[in-house]
């Protein structure tokens, strides 16, 4: 994504475009006074109190129509400078700008730009007519406090962006567009996947029907696999004495991220922010041979994090969320080989998925730095060239980052592209040296001696909830058969003729798992076979006279024109080997 | 279980025994002094003041030793009465019976009793002769602060029960080792299914690996059965805004049980006892017809209450569980049929638990109490009339019980009887007609207008934590197969020469997703077959030479003496067969 703010010609032109808003609202609004507006990596916007008037999206093509008005007519844009003296008598009536003048030193100068019957105090630069603002589109329009501060006047903020050409303009607007579609806030709500109630709470999702369905495959998907290499799933609960979370260290050091304590009877408890330290207990309560590593305990497991209210994004950051976490508790011989066996892992569940676009970060210590890292020079100059030569095996395409490995020991992030460009880390790998020495761990090696295991951290889905975010993002919402809430939906053409050979379809489907649902509503076929496709079913299957004489099926893929009509054993055949092959279309 | 407190004659025997196990500590430990020595309703203690000597369970058997020689000595018990001055002189170097006489009233007739060379202070009554109490039994001894203070001095408590006969004695003995065997703490030890710990917290049990296969199976299973029977699984976070609460009522009335709030910015959050709210907000957040009627929302989630330290036993009771929750949206004319669904649903599931002892209790309101119940009389005669009629249709063994309602409504609890006798309460079925109206529910009627729907609470497996303590001790950990977190345990005769073939068919087996284990070590087949006893493990298949030459395995299931050899494709339909109709041996 452009960031305006970055580029100086665009800076500039956006600079005067919030100008050219100004000058089109005082022309609406007569009564309009005006406080502050920048530009900022999105465009420019400018926060303007227009009185009783409340304005909606609606109102905006009417202040780009007389936005237009100023661009045609291209009057100058003349910067003037005066003193503050000047500058107080000028804008004498409007408190607004005094109270930006008065917070100027004693002997500056000041400037102004005038366009037209417009004057506005500026910094500048600005374009040198307004000619040069053709390509313009304003954005949208949302309350903001004077000042930030919640205890002021409600201000307008109306948000625009500008380029030198059309064909820019039109190129950002597309992206926004796409970023909006995208956006699993607006899928998510719009399929029916999860909600927030203020009731409930902030960052707290509820997961509707559809999410459900969504969670618990990825669930089943990921432990079966997982279960299949050797981890031992297990539940652990979704708090803890604060006594464990200081044995941990994250008392000390993550408490701020942490929701606050507990008292109970004479004890602390604490909701969890992650769940390393209840696995190391688990590993702790047995007794270990150098023959029974590598231990694997895995958990889908539900972690708390204090996020402010200003930070939380759907399901994407979340006060609440179920991590697909596992810890590896194993031998220095082994790291190598669990290392690969978890980078193998990831990359046959991105293969499922078909991320493609994606790299490894191998984030290594900054050597000089020995308050950062831990201190045992040989430890991680042997891992981190462990690390290298796994990557290297798998043939990875990874590049190394210096001084951002963890406290405790190199780690390796998986970098996924996403479809609007940004940069998502999914996958983590990392080793730890330290939380085995906390919490006393041992296991007893050949010689009969109690040694220290090594523990390996590792994420393959991460954030379930931040995992759905992101492919309902990458899909549009138009998940794989495998993965969709509903995956068939039957519509009968006449719900008087079709009813019954649909219900018997639809039981021959179920039968079979398939999440099937029919339309028995009698409403047209057009009808019904456009929600389908807004609900972004996979499979309509339409059923008439023509299939039930047949005792056929005719079906349609979701945003496909083709409809082929086959056998119901032929379609449930299909459905159930695109479920196992996890095909995309 | 008998209750020896209420029993006037065994009362009696259990004082005097508690009388007797005091003379033979004195005789045994001269320094010993006694504090009180109660009957209670499992016999009797005597808490005792040994100065540095600390008993252990292999310590009772020499005391009981000395009991049977006073015994048989067969000394009269004698009654002295006394005035309390007499009584603080006699006991003047006994600070423990100081301290009682002290604290009766000051003109008092105490009474003591005497035994040979024994006298103790005592309300009494106690049995005439020593004689009389020859079938006692000590059963165990543990340490008790003095008045259950822990800033007092230690005391060592020993605990014994005393019977009128030998056969009484030894039925309650096996009773007392029958419950011994089917304690679900200890099972879940010995299997390894959970596990605490002091560090992460009182009655927060951590699920071990193969207790999370037994509760993945669980919730497959019940939310399988909930999907095809109509039911929308959903999942909500395990906390909510403390107004939440306020709104249900639960903060008024229930808080009590629930863990302290937790203060977030400028908002109060809760963990949460119960799901209801956040049913009720989903329901809410969405416009419903009287056609899409009944709603049923299904959850397996996780919730937490506030539970004594000493309340909390095992998985039994905890602070943390998992409910097998649903809220049942619907009309008033639907009530009858949505109870008679829930009804055929537990009958259904007993079925395949195989629970035959149990019987519903129908709790109604008792109609003079206008404070406890809320106030529409036609409401409550109309709607337990209803619950009588389905009770009656579904021809269900129930007993009503006045007064036992919610506030809220009647409810229907099923009550199962275990197999040490107690009653357990594991389903139940309440209709609310509260939070519907604290939520503001509402449908819309044929007629347009916005009515308020009827909640059905319900819970099948109740919590599964609970359920699955109850499902331990009723099978003493004899899993069926279905159920087991390991099915087949595979065992080569001759590591070195069945490896191979034993690798062969563990991986036909895993390939059919049935839960197999190898034993590869290099020990007696004798020694590994007792082993997987020992773990009660359905299935153990043997692996020599016969089975390796005709590729077969021969197969013996836990507990029984009959082996069987079989083709491993024959062994692998008859374990799917078992698993797929649950059966139980």
């Amino acid at each position: 994504m452009i960031n305006i703010k970055e580029d100086e010609r665009l800076a500039k032109l956006n600079h005067s475009g919030a100008h050219l808003l100004a000058q089109a609202v005082k022309h609406l609004y007569p009564q309009a006074k005006f406080w502050v507006g920048p530009v900022i990596e999105e465009g420019f916007y400018y926060d303007i109190d227009l009185k009783d008037v409340t304005l909606t999206e609606e109102d905006l093509p009417k202040i780009e129509k007389e936005m237009k008005k100023i661009v045609k007519d291209g009057k100058k844009i003349i910067r003037h400078e005066i003193t503050k003296e000047q500058a107080l008598d000028m804008f004498k009536d409007d408190e607004y700008k005094i109270d930006l003048i008065e917070r100027m030193p004693e002997n500056e100068i000041i400037s102004c730009y005038s366009q037209g019957d417009f004057t506005d105090l500026c910094r500048g630069p600005h374009v040198d007519s307004t000619k040069e603002l053709k390509y313009f589109k304003l954005l949208k329009v949302s309350g903001a406090y004077f000042k930030g501060d919640s205890k002021n006047k409600m201000l307008q903020r109306i948000y625009g962006i500008c380029f030198d050409n059309e064909e820019d303009l039109n190129k950002h607007l597309e992206f926004l567009e796409e970023c909006r579609q995208r956006d699993h806030r607006k899928i998510g709500k719009d399929l029916e996947i999860f909600m927030f109630a203020d009731l409930v709470g902030k960052g707290l999702p509820m997961w509707l029907p559809n999410g459900f369905i969504i969670r618990r495959t990825l669930i089943d998907y990921i432990t079966d696999k997982e279960i299949d290499l050797g981890y031992k799933h297990v539940m652990t609960p979704s708090l803890g004495n604060v006594d464990l979370y200081k044995t941990s260290g994250h008392w000390d050091h993550y408490k701020d991220d942490m929701f606050p304590a507990m008292e109970l009877d004479d004890e602390s408890y604490v909701l969890r922010p992650m769940n390393c330290p209840h696995h190391m207990m688990m590993f702790k309560s047995k007794l270990h041979s150098y023959r029974d590593l590598p231990v694997r305990i895995a958990e889908i497991a539900n972690d708390f994090r204090y996020e402010a209210s200003g930070a939380v994004c759907g399901i994407e950051r979340t006060r609440a969320f179920t991590q697909n976490d596992s810890h590896i508790f194993c031998r220095p011989d082994q790291i190598k080989d669990e290392f690969k066996k978890v980078i193998n892992l990831i990359l046959d569940v991105y293969h499922d998925f078909g991320f493609k676009d994606f790299s490894f970060r191998l984030s290594l210590r900054d050597k000089n730095d020995t308050e950062k890292y831990f201190g045992n020079d040989e430890l991680w100059i042997k891992s981190e060239q462990a690390l290298r030569e796994v990557l290297d095996e798998v043939e990875a395409d990874y590049y190394e980052a210096e001084g951002e490995a963890a406290f405790y020991g190199p780690k390796l992030d998986v970098q996924v592209k996403s479809a609007i460009g940004h940069d998502v880390t999914l996958s983590t790998i990392q080793l730890d040296y330290q939380l085995p020495e906390r919490f006393e761990l041992t296991y007893i090696d050949e010689t009969g001696a109690k040694v220290r295991p090594v523990v390996i951290h590792r994420a393959i889905l991460g954030s379930l909830d931040r995992f759905i975010a992101f492919l309902l993002e990458e899909t549009k919402g138009n998940l794989p058969l495998w993965l969709a809430p509903t995956q068939v939906e039957i519509i009968p053409v006449s719900t008087e003729h079709h009813s019954e050979y649909a219900k018997e379809i639809e039981e021959l489907l179920l039968a079979q798992k398939i999440r099937v649902e029919t339309d028995f509503r009698n409403e047209k076929l057009g009808y019904k076979m456009r929600e389908a496709q807004t609900k972004k079913i996979p499979y309509s299957l339409v059923i008439g006279d023509n299939e039930k004489e047949n005792n056929t099926v005719t079906y349609r893929y979701h945003g496909k024109e083709e409809k082929v009509t086959v056998t119901v054993d032929e379609f449930i055949n299909l459905v159930k080997k695109e479920v196992k092959e996890k095909i995309r279309h």
